[in-house]
């Protein structure tokens, strides 16, 4: 990739960069690079090694926490433009927890260096401040994800990822395994094949092999409406 | 309050203090006030306007969540010398989510004016800075109370709130409700009753009209860690 390339990615999505001396973007240019993960990746894990910031350029990450048994909860999910911080939380002395990064497609993207991002944080006030208020952005999605896992009803919460799914593939025909879908909305796999059951009876969904077929949308969108 | 006092509290609390120019000193101080609340008020709920920034001198906050059934689920837990962003959110466009604080204790604290905030946090990058900076510490208890909520299970969590209020109060005897413990932990009423009962049988605790008796403070950090 070309440093004119580089910066351009840079500059769209970190703000703070008008604020960096021509010392600063020059040693956040020559330590960035881009990288290419294959879809399904773990890219950041409880313990691990600080990966570095990295700015999406194509495709979907997911951000997760993981319980010692294994059950899945998503925090929120980055897409092309946004930066993913969490990857590089080391540099946050004032994050003090581990979640994990996975990649949902392919994904390209800028990759900065750890130790400069965080040395350039240091020394600029603009970026370091960048990096909280992102950071802070994310807080707000984390709430969202907790209030929908611990206060909202389990049809609800159903029907908002069939439809989230829809609207993402642009397709009423999901394909998506039952086990997939519990580990998205925090729950067992035994309880969102009941739920799916009971939305198939109401003529909701239609249960094939393959996956999930919508065939009545409405429906969906009067549950979640709580109607 | 003297201006002399309020001014060291001030800059005892936000390290960004040294950051602002003589005017804005000013213009913080004389928008500042010292204001006492009663113990179990609340004082920022869902779609209320901004209280302003809080910097607690004596006293205790709770910050929690509450589901359109009434469920609750503390966050996190503010003292002396701490500073509440979140009972002035309104200034920050990244949070887009309603909190409840309310007042553990008698609290007295120095409210700072939510507009002057506001607008000198415009100004001043150092301030700003600060603001998203003590948001994220926030975000880091808000995960460990998730992660406690979501994954760990209930007589873990009953354990840790008897140590806690244990320790908090230096008395082995804890004068609280089933319900009070029941919110704090984001369970229910009669799953704690029950809990409360098993380690009643296991030569625990002992249960009185009054309260909660620890007898066995062993007992209750081996079954913390797992033993």
């Amino acid at each position: 990739m070309e440093q004119k390339q580089l910066q351009s990615v840079i500059e769209q999505s970190i703000p703070a960069w008008i604020h960096l001396n021509k010392d600063q973007k020059d040693t956040l240019l020559s330590n960035s690079m881009e990288v290419g993960y294959k879809a399904h990746q773990t890219i950041h894990g409880e313990g691990d090694d600080c990966v570095g910031v990295l700015i999406i350029e194509e495709g979907d990450l997911r951000v997760y926490m993981l319980s010692e048994e294994g059950r899945e909860v998503t925090l929120y999910r980055l897409s092309k433009g946004d930066v993913c911080i969490l990857s590089a939380s080391c540099i946050l002395s004032s994050i003090s927890f581990d979640v994990f990064i996975e990649t949902e497609t392919n994904v390209t993207a800028v990759l900065i260096d750890t130790a400069t991002f965080s040395s350039l944080m240091d020394e600029n006030v603009y970026l370091e401040n960048y990096v909280y208020k992102v950071t802070t952005e994310r807080f707000s999605d984390v709430m969202w994800a907790m209030q929908q896992v611990l206060f909202m009803s389990m049809d609800k919460r159903v029907a908002i990822y069939l439809l989230d799914e829809m609207n993402r593939s642009k397709s009423t025909c999901i394909e998506v395994t039952h086990e997939t879908i519990a580990k998205y909305i925090g729950s067992a796999r035994e309880v969102v094949s009941r739920m799916l059951k009971y939305f198939e009876k109401e003529g909701i969904v239609e249960l094939n092999r393959g996956g999930i077929l919508i065939t009545n949308k409405q429906r969906l969108k009067d549950l979640i409406n709580g109607r």
